[in-house]
């Protein structure tokens, strides 16, 4: 895909990571980030946190093994993709939007921790074959699979 | 602030910006932004829309007027800014959140477009005279109103 | 192409674009942005420049001619595009490595200024046939031409 | 500061990051990160990897402390920071300018790796008492001293 917004998110996991997979045998990990800025309040002359975001997240494969293994509650990230607007509808039929992250990279930030890392073995769990030499940015586009949330 | 969500959003307005005052005089211009990915589709073999990603927005003082006079309906724009969350009740009394855009700048996109660029002269129209001198990001964290909307 | 940097420079221009055309017949206009970050000077009490950063551009196409036909020296743009490296041998037979942007979108800031945007008549002026229908970022990867600076 | 010009880079470090300190005691840490795109080649039906980006990174504080811990060699990152430009003199005297990563929040990728987190204790270690409370980014402007390297 080209034209996608692109994004960078850092803050901390609300949850530990839920993984579940589609039918056809795909991981997926969903998450929520909750990114709270800095600012310097002048009354107090203190720094203070603002206002939080708070971003829905689904990593897809490898990786959404690797962040359910690697992550938990509270864990600093950094996280980059593509934000994405989904629709559904309530109980009471009504329509909603939710804007999501489409995450397509992920780590523990080693600002306030460090990180022991470990390779992964290339067995190709939780992903399909054929998407082992493609990136999860250029696969996305024919991605017709929901997140099982 | 420091730690804020920063994008770059790049799509076409839904509507003509709608330009109010704060009660204290303040300029603030809201639009939307509907933002399309472009995906190659191999079973046609062509380039085709993917869904697209709509994005409140919201860009204050100065940048609000000239916003509101240079920018119309369908018009291709870049715009840079933070993503903030907002909370409000619905009339039935129900939490909602929405996602939005605080532009800290935008400009008409010259991919399918020519501009002619007037720089404004500086009134301070639109504009608390405290904030002349310093940028839009910098204040943001001290900025108590809210978009009169 | 996937997993490029991609990134959004804010800045003026330090001259004139300057329009050329590839041996093939394709618009490329190049330029440089000053980005200069403002940063509160705590001695001072005042907002004062930082160090400003210098970045060359290419753009492509119809918006090369768009470009060349829109801005000028001094006009404050926002520009979102690729980073890429360049090697290239001085006279003296040195090595040199540039970090380059490759401008997928750039339009003037309406932040101290205003535009008449015009949109531009679909002749292909400055685009060769082929890239009609897809975008500058899809089509970079098979782009074999360099710059003719 | 505001106005910087923000930038998140994924690639793989090209050495063992390298750990130093300043006269006054601050830790810095210096890596570079070599970052390379991913194209689909038409005539191979294949993709393939484009020009690598090769950008050198400074990470200062309790962060170049566990960089240096964590990371080594060939290790995928994702890093989160801003653009800078740095001159310097050769030893001809001749001036040459650098454009550098300021990272402000570094991590290792989970996409082939999982990552065992250690939250760091808070001992200050590698840290100016004085920035304790602020964040790298807003403390940034007001850091006089120049990496160790």
């Amino acid at each position: 895909m080209s034209g996608e917004t692109v994004i960078t998110v850092i803050g901390n996991l609300t949850d530990d990571p839920e993984l579940r997979f589609t039918p056809s045998g795909a991981a997926v990990a969903k998450f929520r980030i909750a990114s709270t800025p800095r600012y310097f309040d002048k009354a107090s002359g203190e720094f203070k946190d603002g206002e939080p975001l708070f971003l829905s997240c689904n990593v897809w494969r490898d990786a959404a093994e690797h962040v359910a293994e690697s992550l938990t509650r509270g864990a600093r990230v950094i996280a980059s993709g593509r934000l994405r607007q989904r629709s559904y509808d309530t109980r009471e039929g009504e329509k909603r939007t939710v804007i999501e992250l489409e995450v397509d990279e992920i780590g523990p930030s080693l600002r306030y921790a460090t990180a022991k890392v470990d390779k992964a073995a290339r067995t190709g769990g939780g992903s399909r074959p054929a998407d082992q030499t493609t990136s999860a940015r250029s696969t996305s586009g024919s991605w017709d699979e929901e997140p099982p949330f």
